[in-house]
Formats: C-alpha cells, structure tokens, sequence
C-alpha cells in the first residue's frame, strides 16, 4: 500500500469502529480512532502473519494492550479479510466472537485476552521471551499499548525485563492520545516523558506522529532494525481522530459517537480496502518437543522431606523428559526449590526477579507459544499477580502456579511471609485446579499430573520437612483423595490436606485410644474436590471437621462444604482453620495457636461426637 | 554524633543484629549489615521522632521497606532506648513484639507492615501525601529500600506518584547490596542504572558509598533541601558489610551468621552507645477534625438507581459531614461515581491514575496518619493490588475499599471487567468486612456505616440501575440481613445478594403463584453473615439456595455455609453462582447464561421443595 492507501485505510478503519459501535450500542471508538493509523501501517506493512494458520511459529505476534480499542481490532480483521461486515456489527451481541475486550477464546488471531489495563505488554515480553530464547523462530512481537496504562507497575515490570533480555524482536506501540478514561493523563501530549523512562530502563524510543502514515512506517523500519533492545515507539495521537465534535474532548471515552451517521460521513464514508498481511518467512518451524514420561523422584516411607523440595526435584525430573517445560522464578528459587529445575535446565529457565506480575505474564506468553510454564514463588506472593491470573483464565491460558511457604507453618518468618488466602483466591479462578499435598511422593506425582491438564493449576507446598506417609508407586488422581483412616464404626471424619494431615492422623489416633473411630481423608485435591469419598464418609460418618492451614474463607472447608452444595442431605460440618492473625512464633506453636494441631482437632472431635455446638 | 561515632553506631547496629539473629537461629542479618551505617546517619542525625508519642502529628516517619532486616531496625530502636537488650534477644520468639517482620500491630513506631517487598515505598509515598496535602504538619517521610525490591513495578507506580504530586518530603535511601535472594540482582552495584529511572521518572538522585557516614550525612542533607521534588539516595553497600566470611558473598541471604562470635568480636564486639532522636518540632499540630453525623441521600420507593450511583452520592455527603475522609480513585472515578465526591472536595480528592496497588498503599499511608480513606476502582481491578490489602490487614490498618462494575450485571463490557471472585478475595483477608447492597438507600447507609468500622472494609457496588425497594430510613446493620418474604408456611429460603435479591424476589413470586410459599433473605452483609438469622431460616424452612453474581467459590454460598460451620444441624443447600466463562452480552442475557435469574432460581426451587439433587 502506497501513502495515500494507508490513509485511506486508516480511514476505513476509524469508520468501521465507529459502525461496530453504533450498532451495539456500546464500546470504546474514540480510543480506536487514535490508534488507527498505527494499525493500518502495521497491519499493511510491517505485520508478518497467516491468518489461516495462526499457529504458525514463525507468526509475528500482535497485542492489543489496550484491550478496549477492540473495535479497531475487529475493524482491521475485517480489512484482513478474516470476518466479514456481517460479522463486524455483531459486536458485543450475545454469542458474538468479538467481544468487549478480545479473547483467544473467541478467536484465534488473539494472542492473549485483554481488557485489564497493563498486561498486554507483559504477555509480549512472555511471547518475546519465548521467541528469543526458546522458539528462536525468528517472529518479532508487537504490542499497541495506552498511554494512561503506562501507570500500571507491571508496565515497568516488563519494560525492565524486555531490556535486561535485550528482546530486539519486541516494539512497543504507544497511542498517545493525551486522555484517560475519567479525564487526561499525567503527562498528556508530553511524548518526552514517556521517552526518558522508556530509554531509563533501556529501550530504544522513537518518538512520532501517530496520524503520520509514512511517519510510522519508518518508525517501525526503525525497531526493526535496532539491535540488541525493544523499541518504544511514542506516537502522538488525538482521541477521535478524524471528527471534530468528539477529536481530543473529554467526556468521551467508552461511547458510542453521538452522531454517527454524520461522523461517518465526516470521514468519508465506508470503504473496502482490502490488506494483504505478509506471510511469515518460509521455514522457521519449531523444533518438535520430546514428550516422554518423567523419572520421577522416589523416597521411602518414613523419610523425613518438604513438599517444596520434593517440587522441585520432581519438576527437575519433568524438566528432563519434556522439552517443553519452562520454569519461571520470582527470584526465590533457592526457597521454592525451582533452583532444581535451574541447575538442570539453565535453556529452560527464566529469572523474572521480584516481580510477581510479570513472572506470570510471562507464563502467559510462553504457554500462548506451546510451552508448558511453571511459575513459582512464595504462596503469599502470588496475590500479586491475581489479576493475572484471573486475566490468564479469560485467554484460557495452560499455566502452572507453585505457590511455597502456605500456612502459619512456615514459623517464625511471620504473617508477611504466610500464604493464607491462596486457596481462597486459585479456587475462585475459573476452571482452575487446585492440589496441595502432604508427603514427597504425592507431590511428585502431582507436578506430574498437572502437566496433563488444561487451564489454570496451582499446587501448594510447604516450608517444613515432613514424614513420607505414602510408598513411592502410589497414584493420586486429580479429584481424588486417601482415604488413610477407616474402619465400620468410624463416628466422625476428619478431611486435611497438606500439613494438617499428620495432626489429622495423630488426632486420630489419640480419639481412637478413646475408642472414638475417626475416619481420616487426605484431601490433596482441593479442586476439583472428590464428592464420592466425602458423600460416602458423610452418610457412614455423619459428621465432618475439616482441618486447614488457612484463613476459613475460600479454602478446604469451604471445598468440602460444597460437595454438598446440590440439595442432598448435608452431614454435620466444623471447619478449624486460621483465624488469628498469627506473629512469629516456631511452627508447632503456630499450629497450636490456630486450632489446627492434633490437640485441637481431637478437641473438636470429642465435642461433634457428643453432639455439642464447636465454638 | 560526630563521625567516629557513627562509625562506631553502624558498628554496634550491625552487632546487635548478629546477636538478635543468632538468639533466633533465623532471620536476616547480613541484609542488616549493609544498611547500618545508613540507619545509624539518620536516626543520629535527620530524623525528628517522639518515641514516646508516635503519634506526633509533626513526627517524622520512617518506613522499613526492606522488612526482612527487621534486626537492623530492632537493634535502632535499642540504642534510642525504648527496648532493651533482653528484649532484643526475643527477636521471633513466640509473643514477642519483635516479628520477623515488623508489624504496627505490635510496635508503635512502625508505620506499616513490611516484608512484602515493593510496598514499604508506596506506602511512604501515601504518608507524604498525607503530609503534602492533608495534614500539612512538615513532617517528613524516610524509606529505606533494597535494591532487589526495585524489579516490583509497584516502586515504579509509586515513583510515578511522588514526582507528580512534587513530594518533596519523601525520601527514599536504596541500600543497594548487590545481593537479592538467590544471587545477584539485574544491575549490581550499578547505581547509575537506579538513578537513571528515578530521575526519569523525575525524582532528584543523589549516589553515595553507603559505608561513608559523611558522605551519607551529606546526601541526607541535600534530600532535605530538596524542593518541589523527592529524592532517591542510592547508596553502595555491602551485604555482610564488617565480617569478611560473609561480606559481599551469595548464598547468605536470610541466615544467621555461621560463626556469631567471632563475627562480633570481627565487629569489635558489643557497644552501648545511645543515639538521642531529634524532637519533632514544636507546634505542628494537626488540626482538630470535624465529625458529624452524615446528612445521606434518601431514595423513594420505587425509583431508579444503580448502586454506585448511590455510593457516589453517599460518599460526597459523608466527606462533607466528616473532614478526615478521603477519596483514591484509579481513574476510573466517572465510573465508580467517585467524581461525586471529586466535585464537592476536591481538596480530599486524590487521583492515583491508573495504579491499584498505589491506590491502595495511599489508603493505608493516609490512614496511619488518622484519616478515613475510601478507595475504588472496579471490582475486577482490586485483584490488582491483593497483596497491598493483605499486607494491609497485616498493618491492621484501616481502609475502605469500593469494587464498582460487580459480577456479570455489567452486560457486554465482558469478562475482563467483571469482578468474579472479589467476594472470594476480601472475605478471605483477616478481620474483614464485606458488603454487597442492593439499592441506593441500603448502600447509603451502609457506606455510612463503614466510616465507624475497623479493618478492612469494602463494599461492591454494580453497574446498572435497579429498583428501590427499602425506604430511606431503614436501617441495614453491618452484619445483618433482611427478610424480605415470609410466612409460616415457607417451605424454602432464597438466599441474595446485590443484583440477584429482584431476581429472588421474581423468582419467590413465581413460586408463590405455584402454592410454595418461600422466604427471601437479602444478605447485604456477606462479612460478617447474619447467622441467626439464616439458622432460624433453615429451622423454618429446612432448605436453602443460595444466588450470587460471583463465581461459586469464596463468596455468598460459603459465607452461608459457614453459619452451619459448628457442628449443628445443616439444612439443605443449594448454590446458584457464575459458573460458566461469560462473553458479552445484555445484563439479562448474562443473568441467564450463568442460571442466577428469577427462571433459573425458581427452577432450583421447585427441584429442591421436591426433594430432589439440583445440578
């Protein structure tokens, strides 16, 4: 496309996101509207994808960070040829696949769902990273960002990764446009300020007109050719570009224009220019992946060993018989054991420092590419990076969250330092998974089995060495339990998971002294829950305690609690669980001050057996 | 002090360190070598405290970002005497003020919780803006950094705040150690690289030998007379700094010294010198504040009003019955209706742009200062700063936290702006309050009502209008409920919240013209939950169903199945919740596709009245 083409395209696209609008009645085009020229150059130009094949390694990768120009997005698409007019103003209806916000759910060309403000440039440097140092296909990356979103942190979360990474194949496309959502930015049209921190953390910045066609191209020829650092490029924009009565107003944002016909008409009416988007370089396939079954490691029973560490030498293991798996560190994995998998997989390993955010975007990225991401940190710490993670399930995202430290357990670090609010927070993510297991072997088989599984899994682990309580050979299916105490006069059930299933056991064993028989069930998968063992102990037991290393919202007891969410009879319920706010103290004392230790549990057994109210 | 007493300070902050570790067996003395003779120049010389009144409303304040060399700051408060040496050798005992990290829950001269690293910065930029722009008592705020907290994008989010509001009462000193965690950090002993994006995001920067007490002295002095501008002191140091088995070397982090006693006799052993903080100045005193009761908006019957209308509004008429509140928007105040109280106190307004985890940091800075803060963006986006609330309730600060555009309500924006699971995330945080109102004269009052609670408080306002349907002088207890149906012949409780109280009404209705008489229960308080009531309700009734606009985890059916949590008898439940991945559509259309419309709840009803499973 030749100057005058591109402009015209830029036209076309402002006019169809101004129709996508107006016939839903809703959404964002005046934020289109700025970023149109920077699309129809890319798109016309720059842009190497197949659309038939959006898998295609060597694809470059576009991210719409500002996830609310979707109409622009869609508009493009329509220029690509890959929906049609029809399709375009379904917008936003029910059962459309263009969404609000874009999701790779819906549509395939969508790398990454967006919609929360700063998390589109984090998933590129994920998708950059994996172009750089795992695919090495050679596709560059391309991100269109706000600019009121550079406010977010996890903006320079990724901006000083991609410079420490020196990823070259990704550009950053800044659309200027001077207003935010309520009213204008910090710096508004000061495309300087934006410059000076971008070259801060070490990228290369190129600063220009957005409404400039040949402009953005050489911008763009620009980034391409820079070596060895991303490119920013800052691109002075207007809001509503192209119609006077909305062009660079407040108020504006999120509306449909007022008078759309007439806007319309203003820009010259409809057109259908039609983009031939290049095709990625021939070649650059990626190498098949060697998918074998794990060694995993093996101890006895009676072995003394932490969960995290049986993590992390299990996912060392996985590491050796996947080429796929990649580990992502928020530089604690000399505590989460992730180091494991580092010593053995240096290739395969990614330092994201203490940045919780962007280790999880990250994951995003480099799963959105085919690889099989393990991030981990402390449990506590990946409330960080909950809106990623809620994010990461839109997109629909395969990832691996490991989350050490969970629970008072951990001792005399203190609160800070205690996940105690992660189940609350991984069961509420949608189609998630979440496993927490008590011995060695159980871990290792659970990394294992969670390779296996689609959408977001988190496995929890704990500080603190604890006895193999199962032979190495043992399987624990996703959804299931152990059932580790039963017998036909069991009166009560106790359900632990992780480090409350010794106390369990020990409670246990102390009513049963008293001739209580206690049924005991581990657990370890905490969604899905295993309603069968649960139903069963509940009609043979009629009561059950649940016993965790948690705040009481969210957690074990509220797992248990729904199995018997559907109208059937309910059995008599106690949850013990964490509600003091704990200090340092050394591990047994803090299960003792929290009412989760042996003692405490066969407290709350003796009274449900004698039908008293536990309080 | 003069120099050779400062030396000899550092030194002796360093031995207590060692020796606080070393009576622990854990915790983080190498982490306090380097920044003792930092500590030792500043509370010598700069800081004006009143360790008897640390309320002073003209007191300096000094935040430890780096939370874990809590020794560092345990072995200042010794030589300023206000605890002794016994008590310094308890350091991570159970029960002793001196946490592992340092909490003001138990010490009165620490500003906030820290140990969650990145937040010790956002939290003291909140606290000079309380002294910028609301107190305006001259105090002024010190930071102490490490260098490895830099990589969290929240130092930049808060960066970006200081410079912008010119909070030139703010400084921030960087002991950059060289050493994270695991090993070394991106940069090193690069202190350029850290000036560079301090000063590109406008802060004056200042490098200086962090082992030099002059030099630090004189880098002190020049924040101080900084104007219009914070200052980052980015000072070299040594991890280790004094004992060369441990100086400068990795794989120390987080341990005590391998040799104690003869690191301290390397140190030159114990001293017992005694630095006199400076007073704070005379007067400054914070002006008395205004408290009266709130002349709130009244609703009729009947009319049409969305929540956050009402919040907006109630909010507005609270700030003008109370000057301590205070307004944090995340740019987002024309949706959240924030702008309500932006227009009528504008001096009480503070816009934090797009930046939760800062939004919430200013919250709980302007709070330690004695001011009632009210923060909101949309529920979805307050996962952005999950870990700033916890560490907030770790503070036991208290904060109110607002989460607009709730649940699939909001139509066809789409999943990315739909909070899901924010019932599940602030239920799950210690000693919360959760609120989830259903018309304007409920959230009226309950906005009220927040203003005289402790902790974390938050309210979850929806997008759309809905019907009045309580008069403006009914009163909505925190912790209460309301009947809104009922008969002696209920054979079945419906279970609401918010958006899905009409639908339950709609759906009773229905029922009622079936011959089955059902009660109706608005649980406008999700934390804490009404549990007479719903016990009476499942004595009456004998079964429940619950219905939420929230994923099924974490939120109204687990707040009502722990009121069943003690071993009593359980009713029959059901739980109606958003279990499927919304698009976009119309309110009505998502109310259905998820089953939590008046046709899905009647049809849950029928079945469970007619004793059978629901699923």
């Amino acid at each position: 496309m030749n100057t005058g083409e591109l402009v015209e395209l830029g036209q076309q696209l402002r006019v169809d996101s101004v129709r996508a609008a107006a016939a839903a009645g809703s959404g964002h085009p005046t934020s289109s509207m700025s970023a149109a020229d920077l699309m129809a150059v890319l798109f016309a130009r720059h842009l190497r994808y197949d659309f038939e094949r959006p898998d295609h390694p060597a694809n470059d990768r576009f991210v719409l960070s500002k996830g609310h120009a979707s109409p622009l997005m869609y508009a493009t698409y329509k220029a690509a040829g890959v929906i049609g007019d029809e399709e375009l103003l379904t917008f936003r209806e029910n059962g459309s696949r263009l969404e609000g916000h874009p999701t790779p759910r819906k549509l395939p060309w969508v790398e990454t769902a967006t919609g929360s403000l700063g998390q589109g440039l984090p998933v590129g440097v994920g998708l950059a990273l994996a172009g750089k140092r795992l695919d090495r296909t050679g596709h560059r990356v391309w991100v269109l960002c706000g600019d009121s979103e550079l406010a977010e942190g996890s903006v320079w979360e990724a901006a000083e990764q991609a410079a420490y990474e020196n990823l070259d194949n990704l550009t950053a496309i800044v659309d200027v446009n001077r207003l935010g959502q309520r009213g204008p930015t910090r710096h508004g049209h000061d495309l300087d300020a934006y410059a000076r921190r971008f070259q801060a953390f070490g990228w290369h910045t190129v600063e220009v007109d957005g409404h400039d066609v040949d402009a953005v191209d050489r911008a763009y020829g620009e980034a391409l050719s820079t070596d060895g650092q991303p490119t920013a490029i800052l691109a002075r924009t207007l809001k509503g570009k192209g119609v006077e009565s909305v062009q660079d107003r407040e108020g504006l944002h999120g509306k449909p224009l007022p008078e759309a016909e007439d806007a319309i008409a203003e820009l010259g009416g409809p057109r259908d220019l039609r983009i031939t988007v290049q095709a990625p370089p021939a070649g650059g396939e990626a190498p098949a992946r060697r998918i074998t079954t794990p060694e995993l490691p093996r101890w006895e029973r009676g072995e003394d060993m932490a969960t995290r560490d049986a993590f992390g030498e299990a996912l060392a293991a996985l590491g050796s018989a996947r080429d796929d798996v990649v580990a992502l560190d928020g530089e604690v994995g000399d505590s989460t054991r992730l180091e494991y998998f580092a010593k053995e997989h240096p290739e395969r390993y990614v330092e994201c420092y203490i940045a919780e955010q962007q280790m999880v975007a990250d994951a995003v990225g480099v799963a959105a590419r085919g690889w099989l991401p393990f991030a981990s940190t402390f449990a506590a710490f990946l409330t960080r990076a909950h809106d990623f993670v809620r994010m990461a399930a839109i997109s629909g995202s395969g990832l691996n969250l490991v989350g050490s430290h969970a629970g008072v357990a951990i001792g005399q670090d203190g609160p800070s330092q205690m996940g105690l609010e992660d189940l609350a927070m991984m069961r509420a993510v949608h189609g998630s998974t979440v496993l927490y297991p008590c011995d060695a072997n159980q871990t290792a088989r659970l990394v294992a089995a969670m390779a296996g599984l689609e959408g977001i899994r988190y496995l929890r682990t704990s500080r603190g060495k604890s006895a193999v309580i199962y032979g190495p050979d043992e399987e624990f299916p996703v959804g299931g339990s152990k059932v580790l105490r039963s017998s036909g006069q069991d009166r009560l059930t106790l359900v632990a998971a992780g480090v409350t299933v010794p106390e369990a056991l020990a409670a246990a064993d102390a009513l049963a002294e008293e001739g209580i028989a206690v049924r005991v069930v581990d657990l370890y998968s905490v969604k899905p829950v295993d309603v069968e063992t649960l139903r069963t102990a509940a009609e043979e037991t009629g009561c059950l305690v649940t016993v965790e290393d948690h705040h009481p919202e969210g957690g074990l007891g509220d797992a248990v609690a729904e199995a018997f969410g559907d109208g059937r009879p309910v059995p008599r319920l106690v949850r013990l669980a964490v509600r003091n706010m704990p200090g340092s103290a050394a591990p047994e004392e803090q299960l003792h001050a929290a009412g989760i230790d042996a003692a405490s549990i066969a407290a709350a057994g003796r009274l449900l057996v004698g039908e008293a109210i536990v309080s």
